[in-house]
């Protein structure tokens, strides 16, 4: 295991909403980032904060005891550490690579093995907290890998993450972000329902959601959507096209596994059409907005 | 508003499995209970705890301050309240009426419009939290009636009741509990396409239920039905087929005010075919056992 006040020279791939506070959190515990960044103003913004900035994923790599990624595709991470110019070509022998993407369950197995041929290793370690919860280093992560390599990411998955549980090998942390997204999605879709019913009927929409908070229907998602939606605020918190890529991925692994699951199908097509009524941007409890639209 | 400690004549109609524990609670603040029961062991159950029994609702009605109803179905109600030698035969003026069941708000505005031409007040008042809440006295109260009438029933729906809120006008305790119902069983179908996909998967169900329940996929039902799937412990607190009822009734609402709700129609399906598997006693919980029948 990694002594938890050693400073390691890490890489990381992903500055994004989640990626920018994951980054801070890790430069805060005393640790050297060296990063790619392809956007200028984020180039910028990486530079003033003191991190080393890099030509590619491969120079990213060149002298990290560890690359972090966290990008949005399967593709996007095949890419990022197998491709031309990628983290593979860059790698010291016994490099670990965390990757924070919620991808294919498949996809990761896959990423996995072929890394293990260079010499490198691999935990898939998906996240759920959004933005806030990666600034406040409150996130959930299910991780997947070898007991010796997810000791090693443990140091620095605390930076940011306050529940931290190994599933199991290498996928097994995608398998339980699926898992999540799929119940946290229908929940959503669940509670925009009731919103749209309970509008029909010309009820109190804030009383019902006050009386449904109390009891059996009570959620995290009903405390953060269900007053989203009665402000008719879709400002994202997580993009809904993001959610629907996930469910793209559960919709696909679930499939590969013979399972017909309804709910599952019903809320993909919703999100996909949420996609398609060009409110991919808004926050996921727009899902009450494709359900106005008839 | 009554006094909250006089002592009333109440009528109670429905000692089942929540019916019995409010009428405890109502004996214990003093009030006297009369009945009409037609299971012969329940009959002697409420005898032997000093209630009076008594032919038919009518006779119930007859010298009571208030009737309690908590049966099953619209016509239940319309039969206990309005049919022959029903509660309106017996009633004095003045009676107030409360019904603790859940049926369609349509059906409980109808109700609401004939007790009123004949001197009698109603408000619905449909409960969520289950047997365990009834015998605690924390269930969630959702109210529907005139203000008069709705403060008149306060202090009795005290004794079990303890989030309790006015939703509007009669029926609106029903609109809230059917957006409860929608809420809560498709958070369960949600739970269970989970917990399905998780086993197709080999996961580690245990360890995604730890990691779930921290993070955005958290609810009430997490909690509740997610260690009742992974043990297969599909004994009923509340019985699935009571949740099917429940969402026909959503369906014929929602489809009454025009609206498509897809994951209520998807699961209304998985809780009828249920039903159909002969599982509608067991738990709703047992919505894993349908996806696994493939």
């Amino acid at each position: 295991m990694q002594d938890e006040r050693e400073s390691l020279t890490l890489g990381f791939i992903g500055l994004g909403a989640m990626g920018w506070p994951m980054c801070e959190h890790l430069q805060r515990a005393g640790h050297r980032l060296r990063v790619w960044v392809r956007d200028a103003a984020r180039r910028e913004r990486a530079a003033a904060a003191g991190m080393q900035l890099c030509a590619s994923a491969a120079e990213v790599a060149a002298g990290a005891d560890v690359v972090l990624t966290n990008v949005t595709s399967t593709a996007d991470v095949e890419q990022v550490l197998l491709g031309e110019h990628g983290v593979v070509h860059g790698a010291a022998p016994g490099l670990l690579c965390i990757d924070h993407s919620t991808i294919a369950p498949d996809g990761a197995r896959r990423i996995g093995a072929a890394l293990r041929a260079r010499g490198v290793d691999f935990v898939d370690a998906p996240v759920s907290g959004g933005e806030r919860g990666a600034i406040d280093g409150t996130l959930t992560v299910m991780l997947g890998g070898d007991a010796a390599a997810c000791a090693r990411a443990l140091p620095l998955l605390r930076c940011y993450g306050r529940h931290i549980e190994r599933i199991g090998d290498i996928g097994g942390g995608q398998v339980a972000k699926l898992c999540n997204q799929i119940v946290q999605v229908i929940t959503i879709e669940g509670i925009a329902e009731a919103m749209r019913y309970c509008a029909a009927e010309g009820a109190d929409a804030q009383r019902v959601l006050q009386v449904l908070s109390s009891g059996f229907a009570g959620s995290r998602m009903l405390e953060l959507m269900g007053p989203k939606m009665v402000a008719r605020d879709f400002a994202a918190g997580i993009q809904a096209r993001l959610h629907a890529k996930d469910f793209g991925l559960a919709a696909d692994a679930a499939a590969a596994a013979g399972l017909t699951l309804p709910a599952l199908a019903a809320v993909r097509k919703q999100l996909d059409r949420l996609v398609e009524l060009g409110l991919g941007t808004q926050d996921t409890s727009a899902l009450l907005q494709v359900l106005e639209r008839g």
